[in-house]
């Protein structure tokens, strides 16, 4: 019951294995008569050609290996449905990896994928030690998708534009009327981009004295605990945008508890949407950070670099959109 | 300073590698003496089984695969948790795959890791082609965790009581005076699990009239449709016990809509204690699955067979827990 070989279908269609190779390789050196052969073998046989990209090659592999930085937020979802289509459309299989469990564990969190010698490394979100990515750099391509760390010579980058993304939040609350806006800010490349363009945009509209500030860690939790301070000032904002969904989830939590009722006391808007934004219970404004968009393009760097285009390192940006849901409206007047 | 092989064991105990196999199978076959003979050399030489398994067989890889049913509903995180600490405590890596990422572009969803040699195989959730585990599980060891099927020879199913589970949630709900209870139901072995016990206990308890059984499919939306129809219903329920939290969530979204407060005019149970229903701002009561439990012992059931335990496809149930949050209360009376 072992599945067949390359040698099975030499056998059966009566010719060399490296001559099955040409034919598996689609090379025109081959009389027509012998390649119809070795297709018929090979489907008469069932055998798989990457079984046969392996046997040829023995380095590759035809898997890429995909290090997520946190399985408990699932802003990645639609990430790795934009990689998986177009790495499956090429024939390479993905696998993945929690970088969290295996620091947690202290594992080098790419070394399994090193052990099985996938052919390259897709790494999706900040990594709290992108510094360590450095070395597996060296042996096979590595591609950042949805952060913008680590920056290392040859690693392409693909993200989406931040600084949009929280222009555009801005815009829209100043549009609505919001004058008092507050930021709860992340860590990171991207929490600094979303805060930078926040100020920026509050700046250009001649609102720097409403911007406020508060930092967070990108949790639930510290997204609660930032909105409870913000709360009790005493020139409290009329609106909170969140440096993802996940911190604005705990916005809201906060705002019922102060008893005010989102939008209409307070407009919250997060970043990313995220399933939890789309749940009909939480229905979140936010920024739509073209996840999709951004894995087909890092799955595309990545095709390329196994093709043989040596990688300068390049950022490519993808466009993020708004997504006016139910937790944004013009202040209460007065 | 090389750990020490089964070769070595036999060597000191005096017997020959085979006997000493049999004895950590833990074989009835073996002589007293012989037995103790081992298990001193064992003790002794601080042997590892795993690690023998190891030098025994090059081709282990040390690596097992985790196939996840749906990435998008994070009840998974805390058994990958589970999983992952034992498999690293015995020197094993793991790596996951989407079941339903594969089967959108028509992959064959283990053979990635078929390809790559992984060790073992633990299937999370119900998958919707159980069957096809069936040429996989005669090639390796195959452990289901948080499921029922596929019940396949060999194949050791690990999962949380479904049926305790249920009738935890229905008593609570019986218990705070809630006489006509709507269950919205699943599908799959575990959905039928959760809904009979249902049905039982409200038998039980005197009150089969009012249990009412709706099914859905197990999502948010599902959730929502079902819920828009119970509290159409002229008797309509005080109380809604739903399959899974997701759905719960969508049960919430229609109360809402409805005009209805929750706990104050409906009370609503989900299950699997997911990270959304810990949200503050969900906060809602359901089961707690021992996810990270159920993960340990399937770590255990994969390591137990890797040592040549034969299985004879046992099942290994966990104790649920009622998680009692913001979402339920007693009925207005009247």
């Amino acid at each position: 019951m072992r599945p067949p070989t390359i040698r099975d279908v030499a056998d059966r269609a009566g010719v060399s294995k490296s001559l099955v190779s040409l034919v598996l390789r689609g090379s025109e050196q081959v009389r027509p008569e012998k390649r119809e052969a070795v297709l018929r073998a090979v489907t008469e046989l069932g055998y798989r050609p990457n079984a046969a990209a392996r046997s040829l090659s023995e380095q590759r592999t035809r898997t890429v290996g995909v290090l997520l930085n946190d399985l408990r937020n699932p802003w990645f979802v639609d990430m790795l449905e934009g990689l998986n289509s177009l790495l499956h459309d090429n024939g390479l299989h993905m696998l993945l990896a929690d970088a969290r469990l295996n620091r947690r564990t202290g594992q080098d969190p790419a070394g399994p994928f090193l052990d099985l010698r996938v052919d390259g490394l897709v790494v999706v979100g900040t990594l709290p030690d992108p510094a360590a990515l450095g070395a597996v750099a060296e042996r096979l391509p590595v591609v950042v998708a949805g952060a913008r760390e680590p920056a290392l010579p040859g690693v392409a980058v693909v993200a989406n534009d931040d600084e949009r993304g929280a222009r555009l939040v801005t815009e829209h609350l100043i549009g609505l009327g919001h004058r008092r806006i507050a930021h709860i800010a992340g860590y990171g490349a991207v929490g600094e981009l979303r805060r930078r363009s926040f100020e920026a945009t509050m700046r250009a509209h001649g609102l720097a004295d409403g911007a406020v500030v508060e930092s967070s860690d990108m949790t639930e939790e510290g997204g609660y605990r930032t909105t409870v301070r913000l709360l009790s000032r005493p020139d409290r904002p009329t609106a909170v945008f969140a440096v993802n969904d996940i911190a604005a989830i705990g916005a809201l939590s906060a705002a019922e508890e102060s008893g005010l009722r989102v939008p209409r006391d307070l407009s919250v808007v997060g970043y990313d949407n995220t399933s939890i934004a789309r749940l009909r219970h939480v229905w979140l404004t936010t920024v739509d950070n073209a996840s999709h968009e951004v894995g087909r393009r890092a799955a595309r760097c990545l095709l390329d670099r196994f093709e043989g285009a040596t990688g300068a390192g390049e950022l490519h940006l993808a466009a993020p959109t708004l997504e006016i849901r139910g937790s944004t409206a013009p202040p209460l007047t007065g």
